[in-house]
């Protein structure tokens, strides 16, 4: 019986990531975002690291989960989830929930095992994370532009840490982006520091009107050989998505979530001529059925945190093929232990030919050894060094934990951060 | 840049192993199954093996891969695979066609290029294949009891080699099994020197009346503790299908592929209270959206020759969970290699729950190093060795190929193995 290493440590570090006022329909990102870092030592001194949205509750959950993952072999994935869900997959209120991103503990835990654990597998095959999920398809991934509208009304930048000398992107992300005018300088500023070839706003923040606006603004000024896409953020009523979309038709690659649910992304996808693509009405594997059945949407947006991991991320990309839909991806604002995981799997997936989504670029720090991950012409290289292909940089790590302890936040919570300008701001499920 | 081993060698030996003449709906087993194996060998000369089901065309095509497959790095399978389908993909012919096996050429090469290449890089990481697809979920697999009819009408026994001296398990599967008794008294045999603890009937061979009567002997003698399936392979109208469901309703774990193609299938799942399993109205991914719209099956026999590999049918499991189906495992004649990538494939898939089919208790010989796998209580042991962790002894490699060389057969026909023995025999797609 031939034996491996096992995993003897498992450390936990909670880090605040600098994050601008990047506003959205549940309200607008807070001064820090909070991410984790997952680090996996074994027996041998292998190490294996992740990172994953953070908050109180995900901490906690894997800390609990210490009493499975030590002694446990990193190649032992199947045996590691089916332990993991035995003893900790009935918290009934481990719900997506009703904000737009994921709020499910379990399934972000063990993927931050999993993404771990497959970094150690790397480390020891002496092969790069790509090659353990099927061998990379392409040797670049590519990245769009991702926009987002910043200040709201009369408040002006709600930003920090302005730096009055910035100058290219880095000013230009300091800048508020409310009108037409404004988002195209923010996607000209962007694409220009990173190449990207599309692009994607954000938006469900402003009144349909004005945001199709912007999207029209955008096409002119790109042009139709760039890919546009737009996300209302799941805030319209089934009509307002069929009246704007209509609309959009001509200069969109894909519209996602216009509105929340299944049955409506159905119903707007047969009124429209675009397709349609989710991250926020089918979002894990029981959604798949019913997205089947009722023809909701054309595009999965994947996303290995909330997925369960880049294996489970593949065999998504398996039922999308086989299904006949296309898939890409979304992502939170993150930092570059995510955005190579996301490398690794978007390179080992066939039908993964959409650009990818990634808020890296409103991010400015970097945790990882060789600083800020280089995009060139929207692409980023596929690693081929042993595991994912990257080190902790502790010191910054150390750094970023301190801006944890020192910021007070214990989850994500957009609502309340907007509630803090505007006091009067309730989010609104359905908005227009 | 990191760079791995690369393919220099690839060996293709086509075999003809020892059958005993078993009945299909088609005809019957010629005296000599064909399979071939392949072995690839690395610049750094590391081998890997693969077994899958050998005919003149499958082993010209597997030659013609050379061209893609030599100097390409055993890790990178979304390359070689998408090579190969460019190269070799758009051949019309190539159909899973009318026969109870599947007659697809292109699939049946990937598969044993993806198994050979996944034991290589065991070996490559000193790591068991089942750690590469996700890692065991179990320590053992389970095979059931897979019965045949054997002789037809006054026929005798179609045999050939048959040694007078046999004793247990050897002397019956010499045996002729006609009756339900004889039936019985295999299933007696079998489970006696291999242990299994569930039982198969092949049918689709005498009408269905005497099928179900076996079926019922089978249960009055093993009782209900003993699961019981019953395959009439495909030749059953709807309404046979029905008439004779729900006969063995109350005795059978599942009913197989009881009528050709999911509309049928679909009919008779509504009208019968037991599980219908398929290795021939779904056998591909492509045939996946019908089968969930139809809801013709609740199991798939999955098989990695002509799902595509271990990988894929990792995959499939995947499938299968997402949209509640079952899983279990198909075989046709074949030796240790292929029951071993069964072995470590069916233990990395959580939902592979249903004791899997072998035609291994059949054949006598052994390619493998150690001679026969051994059975406990039905169960095989994952391999804890790298790579497949098992070796081909060439000299009994040597011998089966020199069979190969004077059968003088090309192809599996059991239909023409049939005319020999009663000329006026006619494949009837639909019989009863």
């Amino acid at each position: 019986m031939m034996t491996g290493p096992k995993i003897k440590e498992l450390r936990i570090t909670p880090i605040a990531i600098t994050d601008p006022p990047l506003l959205n329909s549940v309200g607008i990102h807070a001064p820090y975002a909070l991410r984790t870092v997952l680090e996996l030592v074994t027996d041998d001194n292998i190490s294996g690291i992740s990172e994953i949205p953070g908050n109180i509750e995900i901490n906690s959950l894997l800390k609990q989960t210490e009493q499975i993952v030590l002694g446990s072999d990193p190649f032992h994935l199947n045996q590691l989830k089916s332990a993991l869900f035995q003893q900790f997959g009935d918290q009934q209120s481990d719900t997506r929930g009703d904000n737009p991103w994921d709020d499910r503990k379990l399934i972000h835990v063990y993927s931050a095992l999993e993404v771990a654990c497959l970094d150690i597998q790397g480390k020891v095959c002496n092969r790069p994370v790509v090659d353990l999920l099927g061998g990379r398809c392409r040797d670049q991934v590519t990245f769009a532009a991702y926009l987002f509208y910043k200040t709201i009304g009369a408040g002006g930048v709600l930003g920090h840490g302005t730096d009055p000398n910035a100058t290219g992107w880095a000013q230009a992300r300091q800048a508020a982006a409310e009108t037409p005018e404004e988002i195209v300088a923010q996607a000209q500023a962007m694409c220009k520091e990173f190449g990207f070839k599309s692009i994607k706003l954000k938006g469900g923040v402003f009144p349909p009107e004005e945001e199709v606006a912007a999207m029209m603004a955008l096409s002119d000024a790109f042009g139709p050989a760039v890919p546009l896409r737009f996300d209302p953020n799941g805030v319209w009523t089934v009509e307002t998505s069929i009246k704007y979309g209509k609309q959009m038709e001509h200069i969109l690659e894909y519209l996602e979530d216009p509105t929340r649910g299944q049955q409506g992304m159905a119903a707007v996808r047969k009124a429209l001529q675009i397709p349609l693509a989710t991250n926020m009405c089918t979002t894990s594997f029981e959604d798949i059925p019913s997205s089947v059945a009722l023809d909701s949407e054309d595009i999965i947006l994947s996303d290995h945190h909330f997925w369960g991991g880049l294996r489970a991320s593949v065999e998504l990309g398996k039922v999308c093929t086989t299904f006949n839909k296309g898939l890409s991806m979304h992502s939170n604002s993150h930092l570059g232990i995510s955005l190579i995981a996301m490398v690794h799997m978007a390179a080992a997936i066939p039908n993964l030919t959409y650009d990818l989504d990634t808020h890296y670029p409103w991010q400015s720090e970097e945790i990882i050894e060789g600083g800020r991950v280089q995009f060139n012409q929207g692409k980023v290289e596929v690693p081929t060094e042993p595991g994912l292909g990257i080190s902790l940089n502790r010191t910054v790590l150390s750094q970023l934990h301190e801006n944890y302890l020192n910021s007070g936040l214990t989850h994500r919570d957009d609502t309340a951060e907007m509630k803090k300008f505007y006091p009067e701001w309730e989010f609104q499920a359905v908005r227009w």
